[in-house]
């Protein structure tokens, strides 16, 4: 009888964490909506292209390397095990006798390789309209195999930052800093696009050609966020972790809510009109604030720390134009400084966290990230060049690098 | 032990509500969409702006104060109880001892809140391409904070309604009908679109700038449409619950192919064209019909339920345009008509229900939405007006109210 | 005790199943979006009519006679018994004494008639811009209520394929090669597109108006794809059927990875640009290929599987434009070429299957699909003619058929 219960219990365990992983991979087309509607006319084949295969590249080197180096190191280390492909998946002897393995190891992969996928798409944003596609998929082989694991080894394989008490529910800083990190290093090094910042301070916008797309992308992050967050707790199985999804579920909403209002009140103080895109980086940084911790706040509480992630990515993406950081979606602003507002929050509401510890992981992770992404960059950009010609950037990538037009019937005037 | 299959029942029951629920809070993408494709280009930003606001109005709203009314009432009553936020979770002895609290209250909320939002999401397509966005606003503050939860008292709260013997499954009446006679109210303060109604009588079609947007919308409400009705059975823990819920998805998915087919052959008949506005708007009627009872009638029932819906709603928009109610995307007859279609038809189903209880649901959510939403449009329109100004609608409300257009590329003529 | 254990057994195979079902009822949005993202914009409305309304055909045909035929027809028979609607749920009784009753058979039905939808659609792709919509729609009615599932009984419902040994877990056969063979049948009879192929064996390529949605359509495709495959396991229930489903949806996801993969680095040597739509074609040939055996082998097995798709089908859609058979969207060779690669590479991983019987399914299911597709389509050709008229396909089939654009303000020059 015994036997039955574990069997069932390892099965809805499984089950659960197939299901939001489902919803995590949805989010690949969630970022693809998103960018190939905020970046101009001409430049969406490339991202489309970049966002379809991205995906595959985290999905396959995280299958060959990545999953290894993130999972099978040592624990409490800072360097990680080099190794290849997956382990062996549980038996019922495994289930019955070692309470670490109460669901299937193949399904933890699943959940894992779609949360690299994640990591990575929030750099092809940043690096939009002006980036070599093959430079931009050999930066991807390299973050999605090597930069991203590593990091994720600190605190989630066990590793020091684990050991040191960083508190990272579900990846605000894992994921989404890590991505934020990697993409800044890659603008730095590939400026920022023709005809965005002029003389004197001047700061250009330069609109998004389809904003129902940019909407869709932010709606399907949402729902796939539950999956993000919600399969972050790891077991559904019992009362208690029951309960906890469930939590987390509602704060997500809550907190996602909370972004939205805030962000489109400043808008309207501030820019005098309710700003779409604006709404929708809201929407996105509530999402990313209560990432790092989606479960001990209340969800009254989940929506003030939302709301204050909605604020910050306003003022996020103006000060970055002010620096002359041209982030075409707004990416480093969502996923890098609201990843970073989110974990300083963690011990606002869970007391095992510690400001000390969260700082510890924040300039880890960033220093890991950064220091390693412009090695990669820096090195692509001396052998095959970051950035495309000034011709190709006027004309649009998508001619140059995929030879198609995403829109050819639709008479677009070029911008 | 049987603390173990109680454990497992709760986390099951639990885990099924976060999925449906994740399949309704979809629907918002799928309004968004379906809203999107529907109007004009020149009033497209405005009404995605719309749709991601209300969302998270309904979403906070309703956690501040539309849950705890509608769910903290007397029974049998029909005066609400004013008050805050969420209640205590479940706890283990709460499961092991009350049937009642066979599943986490947290996700009994989250499943709750997507309703809402839906609810809210029926009125911003009909008062589209018009409407001042911050009236709007403002209207969702009240009907997702106060008049959707006290009719949603009556029925789902326990409320007189309820003890009644009215007979609402998923909503076609707490939610559909709700929210079309909020829409109802607001159209007929706000006036129809210029140039959508000429002299003699005349009546001039608006074509929806993005038909794919539209069809993208009517498939997200499908979906989503299997949790909204799939969760309202509300446990699925045991045999007869697992086969009640699967019969629920046959005859939800049944009822919305009848719609589709008895629009298309309708169209065709009268119109002479396969019209796809009317194929979509057919999915959503039998959606929409089957939504009162999916439970009882057998698929083929359901398909004719779904049917009957399909070929009211083609009736219904002619109607309303007759009558110079303009609705851009067909909400009222959608949600409303065919709402009441739907409660009607529960008791050939049902034996228990009555015509009577069903007319009795009918009246009293139509005359208190209407009057409580006539009441606070009416405020609004007398405080800050509900109107955009004929140069802002003639211009379009994006640029008015959003300050960006939603295809600025696309050399979009003024229509 | 048992009897709790077997109801929530039941429970959670039955979540499982409609969970699954869901994911495969959305692949339907996602034929409808790469379809309308890669026909022309004139074309477009036609094609979101002719994936609802086929879409609803399929779900009333195969509840009216299609289910019956496929499930309720003789062991290891040939001819199927005709026969209408479904037969009975199961109670407690059923579940406790016969462990085939192990889920409810409504959620069977479900989950069954979502792919009955799946294949159609794959035939709608093929004959894009210039069939007749209500031919098309008349052979829906055959094609799901009688073709389909004569070949679906053959080998799922216990048919003499199955006897045989003929191996397709989730339908590289039973729905990939069934649909690419009725288009194919179709195509053949249909001629290509106007402008298509010049003198002298000349190949005019004729872009898709949106590869936005065609994005989309691949991504959603993507996610339905894990209940297609996912759902096909039939179980989740214990240990080792909670690991199948796991394994299930790792493979699917590393087989899609492993065919953008393949595709994309092919097109960039052969045609020196990395095109899109070969990326999505990739993405959609891994999924195929690896659909009759998505179990058995390791990820990195499931990659090269896919990666082999993934270059088969840009060497076949290149081959068919040379044989001038022309397919709007390449789905003959999507899911034809490459659902025959997949069963064929069935023996490398599964050791229960032969080549032999491979080739008897593969010549079977294309003789009696061709076959049945070519009578059917030669008399609707016969009766009403299968083509539009030449000027009807110059101006475009919406406005023919539909009577209205799907995107009326966005000066698309006629192409």
């Amino acid at each position: 009888m015994n036997d039955q219960v574990v069997q069932l219990s390892y099965a809805l365990d499984t089950f659960y964490f197939l299901v939001m992983g489902a919803l995590v991979m949805w989010m690949a087309a969630g970022f693809a909506m998103l960018e190939a509607g905020l970046v101009r006319a001409k430049n969406t084949t490339e991202i489309l292209t970049k966002n379809v295969v991205l995906y595959a590249i985290a999905c396959t080197m995280y299958l060959l390397v990545g999953y290894h180096i993130m999972y099978s190191s040592d624990s409490g280390g800072f360097l990680p095990n080099l190794g290849f492909l997956l382990g062996t998946e549980h038996s019922l002897d495994d289930a019955l006798s070692n309470s670490n393995d109460y669901y299937s190891a193949r399904s933890d992969f699943f959940f894992q390789v779609v949360f690299v996928a994640t990591a990575m798409s929030i750099v092809s944003g940043a690096v939009a309209e002006r980036m070599k596609l093959w430079a931009f998929m050999a930066f991807a082989v390299v973050m999605t195999g090597f930069i991203y694991p590593v990091q994720g080894y600190w605190k989630w394989g066990g590793g020091f930052l684990d050991a040191a008490g960083f508190q990272d529910f579900a990846g605000s800083g894992v994921v989404h800093l890590c991505g934020a990190t990697a993409a800044l290093a890659g603008v730095l090094l590939l400026g920022a696009r023709k005809g965005k910042y002029g003389k004197n301070g001047a700061i250009y916008a330069i609109p998004g050609a389809n904003l129902p797309l940019a909407t869709l992308g932010t709606f399907i992050l949402w729902l796939g966020w539950f999956g993000f967050n919600g399969g972050s707790e790891l077991k559904v199985s019992n009362v208690g972790e029951a309960n906890a999804v469930a939590q987390v579920f509602v704060n997500t909403n809550a907190a996602a809510a909370g972004g939205v209002i805030a962000a489109i009140i400043l808008a309207k103080l501030w820019f005098r009109k309710a700003d779409l895109t604006m709404a929708l980086n809201g929407a996105l940084a509530g999402l990313v604030a209560i990432t790092a911790e989606p479960l001990a706040p209340t969800a009254l509480g989940a929506t003030l720390i939302g709301a204050v992630g909605g604020l910050l990515v306003v003022f996020a993406i103006v000060s970055l134009d002010k620096l002359k950081i041209d982030d075409p979606v707004g990416a480093i602003s969502v996923h890098g400084v609201v990843g970073i507002w989110g974990l300083i929050a963690v011990p606002f509401s869970n007391t095992e966290a510690s400001f000390g510890a969260q700082l510890l992981g924040i300039a880890s992770i960033f220093a890991w990230v950064f220091i390693a992404s412009l090695v990669v960059w820096g090195i692509l950009k001396a052998v095959v060049g970051l950035r495309v010609s000034e011709e190709e950037e006027y004309e649009g990538v998508d001619i140059a690098e995929c030879g198609m037009e995403a829109y050819p019937e639709f008479n677009v005037g070029k911008k």
